[in-house]
């Protein structure tokens, strides 16, 4: 397809062509795109009648830079532009909370046209969509190298219900939701068929992929866990902790292990693994157990709630229960299938 | 300086020790760094006692690149960092608002250290203590190329406060603080000495500089014009439609006219110019109104209010009547000291 240079459109006319005739679907959005900031009210009577009281507001960010968060050879723009809304979408749902707005900031190097942007934008769109959250702001500017995306999710929870990673008491119940790895698994169909030159790798839609097509899902399109939030929230279960994992189970256990003063004992049998994710490891020669603890991106949900809770916790969907909380000194262990128990490593994903 | 590899850190313990013992001045903050997301709540009895009522949430957002929004060459990091804040602050001013959360996430290449980012987070505390912002959130992670910093401001303002751009009114007057032109001068000033190779660049501190430092800190530390905002409201003005002035007096007077649906003329004798900021363009043979008109960087307000309010604004400090709106269809125009009108073209500062 031919480019169409940014320059011709010039700064304003570029975010007004990629921010034209957007729906404002949250109560609580007062003005979007076009002022110096944009404007909201959490303290709106709509949001009374939907449930919020002594309403709090959440603001999460993220930064995504081509290179290092991702891989424009085999991400295609659309799916990029969900995927960055999507999991700060996550993070504001780790949150107990539900996402309302967002800004889009990019910087956006001279090989990238309107058309690219359109691409990248209307997966931007989609996610808003899907999600129910407003876009009300941000720019585009020039980048010397690449593509640079800047996304700040706001968001609202009711006073009462927010989660924080550190209210996990001992023997609590630890819970994950979805599978793990899974995404990781992806990423590593997507780096093999990259490495070997392979226009599979493009947009991830033809034969080598084929039967695979679920493990690319979850790398290029992942969704937050809004069906658990609402379900749990409909079980009258509130977590006394939880997070989305973005980084690895172990590095998120860490987190609320840390901040809550607890320990943990985890069971390997009990780690929700998709079989795909573990036909390619086992080709790949990869533990996949290793990928679901470590593996990044897979923006599952992690959370602990009381004992008490079992009974309510068992009927929900997706929703997989691993282990429980322990005294702090115990630390942080992994109960293999021979009961043998393992120290968990925390060795994370890390941009470093 | 001998620099700290990142990497000795990690990424959490980098956030961490960035983030260590920040101060929480604001009563809207719950919940800083550390968590899925930050949580505020605006409508606590204190904003109340503070005369904010029925809150309004306002989020700006800033993406500044190297190579493209700064040069490393000539911009200390701390001063980088101050203003990286300072100008979200400004955007939040603008509409008559309080800024009272930032948050930050930074993409840094392998050439710089622990020191580095220290000294960048040294200018940012600095902002947010000197303008009572609480620091609650980001991320820090690698780039391939440069450093990237992403800001995101939230401010309060009364819903019967807030000022957009586009409520001007025919026979509105007209009003700038500071003086223009000056931020643009600072960086020329710069330029010059980076391309003549000069040491005296770094830091912009050494004898070529002597007598202009006022320019310099215009262009490397710009201050928000709280103030101001202070000030007007003290007097019982509210501005009818107001902006800071980022791109240019031109550029925004396009943004505010079109907005609100006016025309404008504005007097080329009542533009605020420092007179040492005439001397280098001058020097430089360069038109020191256009240098006003179109150069970016400034910070300052554009605002428009009442003929009723003349008297009130008379005393104010720092504040400058240079013209009034008028109706749509006579456009956009500049009052030469000759009494010749010319038509104002909005070259802008671009990105592009």
């Amino acid at each position: 397809m031919p480019k169409t240079d940014i320059s011709t459109l010039g700064e304003f006319g570029l975010i007004k062509h990629l921010t034209r005739d957007l729906p404002l679907q949250q109560p609580s959005t007062c003005k979007g795109v076009g002022d110096d900031a944009a404007v909201m009210n959490f303290a709106s009577a709509k949001l009374k009648e939907m449930g919020v009281t002594s309403p709090r507001v959440l603001v999460t960010t993220d930064l995504l830079l081509e290179g290092v968060h991702f891989n424009l050879e085999y991400v295609p723009l659309k799916h990029l532009g969900y995927k960055a809304a999507v999991v700060n979408f996550s993070d504001i749902y780790a949150m107990f909370g539900t996402p309302t707005q967002i800004t889009v900031s990019l910087g956006v190097s001279a090989r990238f046209g309107v058309e690219d942007l359109e691409e990248l934008y209307a997966g931007i769109r989609l996610a808003c969509e899907r999600y129910g959250v407003d876009l009300v702001g941000g720019d585009t500017s020039a980048s010397m190298t690449g593509l640079s995306i800047s996304i700040t999710c706001i968001g609202v929870a009711s006073d009462k219900e927010i989660v924080y990673r550190n209210g996990a008491k001992e023997n609590d119940l630890i819970c994950v939701t979805g599978n793990l790895g899974t995404a990781y698994m992806g990423l590593q169909l997507l780096e093999r068929e990259r490495i070997a030159g392979k226009e599979e790798a493009r947009g991830g839609e033809i034969k080598a992929f084929e039967g695979r097509e679920y493990l690319l899902e979850r790398q290029l399109k992942p969704e937050a866990r809004r069906d658990v939030i609402e379900a749990l929230r409909k079980a009258g279960i509130r977590p006394t902790a939880m997070m989305d994992i973005s980084d690895g189970l172990s590095s998120e256990l860490m987190h609320i292990c840390e901040q809550s003063n607890v320990g943990c004992s985890i069971f390997e049998d009990k780690i929700p693994i998709d079989y795909q994710a573990a036909v390619v490891a086992e080709e790949m020669n990869l533990n996949i157990v290793t990928c679901a603890l470590n593996g990044g991106e897979d923006y599952e949900l992690l959370f602990t709630c009381p004992l008490s809770d079992y009974e309510k916790l068992i009927p929900l969907d997706d929703v997989y229960l691993i282990g429980h909380t322990t005294k702090a000194e115990y630390g942080l262990n992994l109960v293999g299938r021979n009961g043998e128990e393992l120290p968990l490593k925390a060795q994370g994903w890390t941009a470093f």
